[in-house]
């Protein structure tokens, strides 16, 4: 046994069974490991912000980490953006980045790079293994650190000796951290301001969104006449029939504002205060209503499931029935295609327990209210606000979840980011139907250059904010990499292609030209 | 004027008229301020591995700084792999890097990040602009923090409202660094090591590859029987007929290794002693001959040209004639398409002062050899083994040198890293010819698993360094992104498509099967 399979063990033994990879020479014990390891599958990408990304994806619907294989510094480089967003969504990952070899690094050689450097802005855990014998520990050590509640991105870099000489053992998994008790205090304190009669507003995200998370939200709501919002972008949320609809605050910071005006107690549930995403000149950064009252119930990491019992508990609100919706479709549209008959025909033809990801940035505007009533179905939202986590987290979900038919709602803009991610897709054969929305601009930049204070654009300014000349051809980018594909100028075409995508197994991309 | 204009005043003023462009939101007065300064081209990317990696090409040929404008720590991130790579090649590049409004950067916000951490690891200087008034002159030593000899990234962060609150001034140019003098001590050692009569070699890089460089180094060796290198990787170097035609140090190890045996002297000419690319088991890191003395003449970002120029005279090679190489080109190839037959039709076809950007990797094997009597052209090398730089260089290049053919000579797995940057090419109208090499592997990684030790490649292992499954379709690819383009599988076609796009204006890809 060397190193790298001593790794692989380790990982496979703690629950890790799948790793995206984007490896290089440093790699290639690793590689070389996955033939000895029947436990742990292995996704090619193509590059590497694909591999991050999907391994958020993956995360966010298996509950558990997978591992990332990347290439030295540059090779972590490109995946950086998609881990910030994995960060944003508290998405346990296990990285493994190769490195030269322990006596190689001082030589300075062309790939040699700071990557510890590059690692911690988005690393909550980072090591160097320095020997092979040392790796089984390092790796149980990363699996365990990146489970810590919330959840977090664990970094183990991997020099490339530590892979390739003999190592004596498999590391026997460490136990999983739990969840911090929530503070009575807050608990005492946010049931005295539902009780007090004045107006209250439950802020939700993490736990408070899951299942059981927004029933007991709603009992509460129900019993006290608050008022319940999930935040603007949430990591995985569950929706449709037979669940609460959550309200989410605006993204726009004036929207958000009226949204939550009136509200006497703002009381954050696995949450932080709600800010604007960018600042804006003469605007207020901070969105909370200046007069509230903001009661903390619980943070990240803390008994959130908990804490809204004892919540449900002290207000009476036990015999409540949770705000559950029914199941309506709409009506298939006909006629023009754009964003609202989009979301009309995805509420009309959803399959059950589908995985919604959502990057379809200003064309998205219609989708909640088309999809709340549609069958059960997961939402994934953009956490960190670095595009190109659509396509990437799409394969990771459909990876973690072969039985779900996948359904990335993304905008033509944020694609070309990560547009490598279609081979993957068709290389594993994912369950994935891409909704392209091709406007052809950087639609949300022409609304904010205003919002800004920016002047009226000029040409060069609208040139920077216009994905034409030339046009975008996405059904020939999903046909260079193996993606059947189709392009829709209508409803009836959309809708044919919509119904036709989700009965047939595999990756199916729709162009909408909107 | 506001902060954003006095930046592009201030660029533009030190000589900075191009930049490369992936805005969003917190750049938008960035953006706004493009039509107020016609000084200041800006071209767009779909990627910041492209805007990043056209910077670098640029810098390369235009001697000179683009700017970039990126998009907060994300954006940034997205573009660290291709600033890796122009660190290693030494390449002036002004990072403007948008940030959240200083007052907001607290809120952590969904894009707030610890951009100054992503930045540390690729830049020479670093500096945050805290207030609109502070923007010019941060801008005018960003410049010339770029300019340092030999050249080097500097990140300027831009906070929103130091762009967007009002400015007074456009600042004057700060004075461009000189060179520092080479140390006497070494110019001497390196006249005493070549008189010995002992075997020499001179490692050259940086200005001993200039043209002058190369002219001075030949007049050496041959008054003095030295051999010349240059390193296995160089930024750009001139070649071709009327040019001293350099050999390079190997890439593979034992090669180098090979290469430089029975040398007792190496005498290192702005760079330093070889090391292999990666470590491999048992085998050593270091190339230079255990018994050999080290001189180094020059280091990066001293004065070479005099310091050659010293040693010519020391040893008496003032009145020698370089070995300049005389045009000779190949004959066109006829029969199978292969990466021996696709180098023989460049050689055949080269256009005067084309620009070759080689990331061929594997397939590239044989362009050296058939090009280096072809007419006058320069040659542009993957300098930080990070792939994904070719096709973005040549973009940069071509931007740079609007009336020069560009070549990029592009590996299939690399290519797909910052596929996107065809698009822009298009968009742009670039005359860049690419020559996508595809033979469907990572071939470099099926040659790199056995030389590491691994055993033969299993069934998984495989999966990892192959291409297939599905083919990439790089004609249907490029059409997707406005590029023209042809499959070739022999000769003939090839030779036709190359002579072709050579006649003809603007971008124009040939995947060659192989």
């Amino acid at each position: 046994m060397n190193g790298a399979q001593s790794l692989l063990g380790t990982f496979v033994a703690a629950g890790i069974d799948v790793c995206f990879t984007n490896p290089g020479t440093s790699e290639m014990h690793f590689v070389a490991a996955l033939d000895k390891e029947p436990g742990m599958r292995a996704v090619l990408g193509l590059f590497e912000g694909v591999v991050t990304g999907a391994a958020d994806g993956y995360a966010r619907m298996a509950g558990k980490p997978a591992c990332t294989l990347l290439h030295l510094g540059p090779g972590l480089a490109n995946g950086l953006a998609n881990l910030h967003n994995a960060r944003r969504a508290r998405s346990p990952i296990v990285n493994v980045v190769g490195e030269h070899a322990t006596y190689h690094r001082k030589l300075d050689a062309p790939l040699t790079s700071d990557i510890n450097g590059f690692a911690s802005p988005v690393s909550g855990w980072i090591r160097v293994s320095e020997s092979a014998d040392a790796v089984a520990g390092d790796a149980a050590a990363a699996v365990q650190a990146a489970l810590l509640p919330p959840g977090q991105i664990a970094t183990l870099i991997l020099p490339a000796d530590t892979a390739w000489n003999p190592a004596q053992r498999i590391a026997t998994p460490l136990p999983v951290p739990g969840l911090t008790p929530a503070d009575p205090n807050a608990i005492e304190a946010v049931i005295a301001a539902l009780r007090s009669g004045e107006p209250c507003t439950l802020l939700l995200n993490g736990l408070g969104v899951s299942e059981a998370g927004l029933a007991l939200a709603s009992r509460i709501a129900q019993q006290c006449g608050a008022r319940l919002f999930g935040d603007t972008f949430i990591a995985r949320m569950p929706r449709g029939a037979g669940r609460v609809d959550l309200p989410r605050v605006p993204y726009f910071a004036e929207q958000a504002e009226e949204a939550l005006a009136g509200t006497r107690h703002l009381i954050l549930v696995d949450t932080k205060a709600p800010v604007s995403f960018f600042a804006y000149p003469g605007r207020a950064s901070e969105l909370a209503p200046k007069d509230c009252v903001i009661h903390r119930l619980t943070a990240p990491g803390e008994d959130t499931l908990h804490a809204l019992a004892a919540v449900a508990e002290g207000v009476g609100a036990q015999g409540r029935t949770p705000a559950f919706g029914g199941l309506v479709r709409p009506a298939l549209p006909r006629g023009a295609l754009n964003p609202a008959s989009i979301a009309q025909a995805l509420g009309a033809l959803l399959p059950e327990q589908a995985i919604l990801v959502n990057e379809a940035a200003t064309s998205g505007f219609a989708l909640p209210a088309m999809t709340a009533q549609a069958p059960p179905h997961d939402w994934l939202d953009l956490t960190g606000g670095s595009i190109g986590m659509g396509l990437p987290a799409a394969l990771g979900a459909a990876v973690a979840c072969p039985d779900r038919r996948v359904v990335a709602l993304q905008a033509d803009g944020s694609a070309m980011y990560t547009i490598q991610s279609l081979w993957t897709m068709a290389r594993e054969q994912c369950d994935v139907t891409i909704i392209l929305f091709s406007n052809r601009k950087y639609a949300i930049l022409q609304v904010e250059f205003m919002r800004v204070g920016a002047e009226n654009p000029g040409p060069k300014a609208m040139s920077m904010l216009d994905l034409s000349r030339p046009d975008l051809d996405f059904v020939a980018l999903a046909k260079g990499m193996g993606v059947p594909a189709v392009r829709a100028t209508d409803a009836a075409t959309f809708n044919d292609a919509l119904a036709g995508s989700f009965a047939t197994p595999g990756p199916f991309l729709i162009e909408a030209v909107l």
